[in-house]
């Protein structure tokens, strides 16, 4: 069944071709997108929603979550604020949790997640493990992501588990456990950050997965300058995530590579870190995503509008950078083009905001403004 | 009718007798709170709701607002976001197209804005006029305000209309002007910074307005430091909001004041200024309230939890800090203490969230968690 999105104040396509629309439509049939420009010209629907003047603008694209997990980590984030440092060890706090939390209640959480995302327009996730780090536990945290996400990351190499040594950890990610994950899972990544996975051992683990097939991804430059950008780009990582520390060399690496720099602002502000300097990557000519980096410890948002506002007033992006690091950019980030636009062959990811422009995402932080969301042509809201 | 809310996982009442309580209930009766205690000892009533566990605390008390105005100024916001400075002046925009609007839209616009700020969980919201600036502008704005807000100010000294002479037309403020606007409001206030109106002009308007027994508040030292917090300790002014930019001196004289320092961080970032310096005022002994100076030009958001969370992640005020200044801190603002709390006799202005602490305010950034408001008794989500 054909639905005519019309009224539409503002229509953001990504599309290089159509652009920013004025006074526009759109008609989703079944999953797809089967037509988007300026209303006159709309074709006949079978059904027909008017958003009155409403910016409408693609799902938003959350390339970078960690949402298979069980447990609290409230108390980790008071005492953050009460000024004490970020321990990457709250991670084993989560993989306790996870690891005593049956199947059903880890599916439950994921889900309650992603349908929270998607009620503020998250249309597209991505989702990792890393919060199992044994062979079952990972392979269980793969099984029940593919059933949610639209896109499995493998994160064995998240942590090196308390009491176990590195390389022999390392030797079992790249081995066992990644052949019992390998089916459920089209990426692997690696926390390439000191205290976690050094420059060899990240290596390491990104060429066995890449040698099953397996797309890359790294955690890299989070907490200081480092490897992990270096070694992204040199292994044709789809993205590498955080980039809050980048020397100029970083920059230029990014800029002349396939591999995309995504920002995590909410992760930033809730570890009162810096933020990852995402002008001075595009201004480099670098690909920027944006993405809200959910999960229990350091950024425990699904919030993808916060990140944008973040970005415009505080990292010196402009709205459509935003909004298109966002959306497109999270797709890139995943080397899909299937989603991220809104243009005819593209997926039925529509989110319409109750606010004539998209610059309201910035100009009114924190007001929520989703009005209605479909995905995969399917209104959720 | 009384109702009782029970299944409370945490209860904020900022009384300093009954503190923040867990496994707790409330009971309001009319536009009251009857009884605020532990879940156990909660006595019978007509109607029952049981939260699940979730975080109850006062309905933010929105202390600074400016939302008697007509007209849009995002082509404004856009150019600022693209690098241009912040253009004072931008205010008389809002100014043209305030005194063309009917009083029917003004008041829908502001009733508008004063609903999405309860679906947010405000339950008092004071708002100025001040888009008005001829004497039958500034009184209709204020009788419009009047009809729909819990505290309303006069702020005709907001601008020196284009045209005008400066001191002609504060004396037109302290005459004229506040002849016919004083009987609609409770408090005046004056803009005292460099491109408005200077110490000497702004201790007028304050002085001509406490002799007809207005209450007193401030815009001081927003773009830089200067007089307006010390002419606002000198008056005993009950606010002095923006509060950006502080010497020592000022500090000291807010901390052994009865002049409450209301931080509006929503507005530093649109400006994209520095953040008020929050923990310095607290550290000192200075009472702090947040607020959102929810107007179209340098802050146009409803959202107090973005200025909570904003105050815990960026500002170092602790999750219970940030939050009695967006409610208690905003009550002590206007001097009132009907409203604020959660204790027998307060207004029952009930806020509930979907989480089980308040700390999920900074905890969870940008996700809505308004999950039900009372305001004086009434559910109004
Ligand atoms: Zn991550
Ligand atoms: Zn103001």
């Amino acid at each position: 069944m054909a639905v005519l999105i019309t009224g539409i104040g503002e229509l953001t396509t990504n599309d290089p071709e159509l652009g920013k629309l004025r006074d526009a439509a759109l008609v989703l049939d079944g999953e797809t997108v089967a037509w988007a420009g300026p209303a006159a010209q709309a074709p006949d629907a079978d059904e027909r929603v008017d958003v009155e003047g409403r910016a409408v603008l693609p799902g938003w694209v959350d390339s970078h979550t960690h949402l298979v997990f069980a447990g609290d980590r409230t108390a980790e984030f008071e005492a953050r604020m009460a000024g004490q440092a970020y321990a990457a060890g709250g991670i084993a706090v989560t993989v306790d949790a996870t690891r005593a939390a049956s199947d059903e209640q880890l599916a439950a959480n994921l889900r309650r997640h992603v349908e929270e995302a998607a009620a503020q327009g998250t249309t597209c996730l991505e989702t990792k493990t890393g919060y199992g780090l044994t062979v079952a536990d990972e392979a269980r945290s793969a099984r029940i992501a593919g059933e949610v996400a639209d896109e499995v990351t493998f994160l064995g190499a998240h942590l090196v588990p308390p009491g176990a040594d590195a390389e022999s950890y390392v030797d079992l990610v790249c081995g066992e456990m990644l052949d019992a994950v390998a089916p459920h899972v089209r990426w692997a990544d690696v926390f390439c950050e000191t205290g976690a996975f050094d420059e060899a051992q990240s290596a390491r683990v990104l060429k066995a997965a890449a040698e099953r097939g397996l797309g890359l991804r790294v955690h890299g430059n989070q907490l200081g300058e480092g490897p992990g950008v270096r070694l992204a780009v040199e292994l044709d990582a789809a993205s590498v995530d955080h980039c809050t520390y980048l020397s100029d060399a970083d920059v230029e690496a990014l800029a002349s590579s396939n591999t995309v720099a995504t920002v995590l602002p909410a992760c930033d502000l809730s570890t009162r870190q810096s933020l990852a300097p995402a002008r001075r990557l595009l201004d480099a000519g670098a690909t920027v995503a944006l993405a809200s980096n959910a999960n229990p410890g350091s950024s425990y948002t699904t919030s993808m509008a916060f990140c944008v506002t973040t970005a415009v007033l505080q990292m010196r992006m402009t709205v459509d950078e935003a909004v298109w690091s966002a959306t497109a950019g999270g797709a890139r980030a995943l080397r899909r083009d299937d989603f991220g636009y809104l243009r005819p062959g593209a997926r039925a990811d529509v989110h319409v905001l109750d606010a004539p422009s998209t610059t309201h995402l910035a100009y009114r932080p924190g007001v929520p403004l989703t009005h209605a969301v479909w995905r995969k042509g399917a209104k959720l809201r």
